[in-house]
């Protein structure tokens, strides 16, 4: 259905790997965000499109739905350009000239150049990149490029509908012994 | 979550009632989308919300979806300048030029004026509107003005995620007796 | 400059022929308007371009300028369709529901059928068509389709800069005689 | 004609003063321009109406003139965020992503803060702002904020149409003495 996206077998999310976050009184977590839909924007400040289409429509998610069902997560991954926006004065005066108010995090540089962390991690092609998370952490899209609001909401639409748990979990008896009950492993956020 | 919108108990929506189809070999009936998520879109061809917004979203949810998935329909409701827009060739010539290519039909008219009678039965307020019907035919949307596509992408992508049947049905043994196995109700389309 | 025009030797442009006006007390005549640049903007109700793009640019035009400098003024050229557009009905619940002020009349059928009259004097390829004439009435634009709104305000701009009267005109002494002060040809209205 | 823009009488724009030129093999004096319109846009790489409406719009002015009629000059006046837009390399880069291909100059930094020197000299005040200078090179639009396309091509275009002399110049003879024959006034560049 999504031109330009790389269809893949949902695999659990790698974590963020984040410098600075903005926005956000503590840093965000994937594991935190369990039970919901994620949708990270992965952006430069200096990409044209990322300005034009892809924060905009960030933001827009952001502002329709609700914190209980979706979380919109912005990644500045700097693949170029390094000494111009590789800093976090930088993104955070951009942050504040476009009245950016979700939660958005400097990707972790890997060395002084080159691709951050998590850009790798998640195997992004370049900017913009939306990626969608399903409310147990699994990638549902991987998409490089522009999507258009119809699609992109028929999507997240149909996730937010879905079950919290694997359907494994959720067939399961809770997992008690005599130590007392465990947290489906979705849940749980401890080593 | 829909500003405009008639917050409704989901209930059956009523049959259509239409004088000439369109872009359709036979007319349609909501009986035989059952199973479908289906978008009912209600425009006049001199309204300039419907002209500017509303057709191009409609035929914008027609091109993304599959047939299998969601209906698009357009229902030309005319309440007003009838001697202008009250007329098959009228509203042939107006399709033609937009190239719409979505099934359409004319709303039976009440009398020579007035409201016509499908958009009396579904109690829409004006032009554009939008009806959206669940799997099983319940109104689940009736929505008059604008509408944004990321808020109409998530309401038809949930609702392509939902069963086709009703937890009732889906929860009931096949109804099968000595006369043999009925389909439920939702599907049936006799008398 | 402009694609898509013919590019014409500036000749007089022909009297418009038109069989109703709306939005004027009386009708509106390029005689009347000489010593201002006057747009003629070429429509037909059931263009998606007229609707989409010329009808706007020429009410933005309208109400950008005053009306000493400038003239819009509309001509519903209907050359299909004619059973559905071609009535003084169709046209005025048009611009009722659009909410055009400014002049427009219905270009005169020639039959009841083809390419009404003052789409053919000014050989007219379609719909949307700009004509402008400079203060003198010649078209110094005959444009169909699109043009944007830097180029035909550039285009305005100029010509509102031109003398009104021809060079020749200008540098002639008044045509005084025995008989009294002629007005230049230009502005002259009577026989 | 144009709200927000503040009504000048037509003085002589100030030099421009100038840091580091991009896009020119030698840095643009107004002297040279001498003749032409002259569009300064002046913009910050972090201010979104730059983005998205007049860097877009400095660019169609550039593509629509020939370089003979109009000059397109980018003005870089950072006034804040310093630290972040007030360097070269940052300019570059902005300019390299957006694709910019018209002149584009940084504006003479006043210390390490506040208002560089051609803004102050210009009496901007803020960005976007568009100062557009007749061919003898004087300031008949000082505008800060968005300025549609049909309003800028008008005056663009009534500019073009205008004498690159002044009256009094196109009137006198040529100042021709014993030294030689000297240039008009507005064309000198010397001293």
């Amino acid at each position: 259905m999504f031109e330009g996206s790389t269809t893949v077998k949902p695999l659990q999310a790698p974590p963020l790997q984040v410098a600075h976050w903005f926005n956000t009184p503590a840093p965000v977590t994937l594991e935190q965000l369990g039970g919901r839909v994620v949708v990270l924007h992965a952006f430069q400040m200096l990409c044209p499109r990322c300005v034009s289409h892809g924060l905009p429509q960030a933001q827009r998610l952001h502002r329709l739905f609700s914190r209980e069902q979706v979380s919109v997560v912005g990644l500045h991954t700097v693949f170029e350009h390094h000494a111009v926006m590789g800093n976090a004065a930088a993104l955070q005066a951009f942050i504040h000239e476009y009245r950016l108010d979700f939660p958005i995090g400097m990707d972790q540089p890997d060395g002084t150049d080159g691709v951050p962390k998590t850009m790798q991690a998640l195997n992004l092609r370049g900017t913009p990149s939306l990626v969608v998370l399903d409310k147990q952490g699994r990638v549902r899209l991987n998409h490089f490029g522009v999507i258009d609001d119809l699609q992109l909401g028929a999507l997240v639409g149909g996730l937010i509908g879905e079950p919290a748990l694997s359907q494994e979990e959720a067939q399961l008896p809770l997992r008690c012994d005599e130590t007392g009950c465990a947290l489906p492993a979705s849940a749980a956020t401890g080593p």
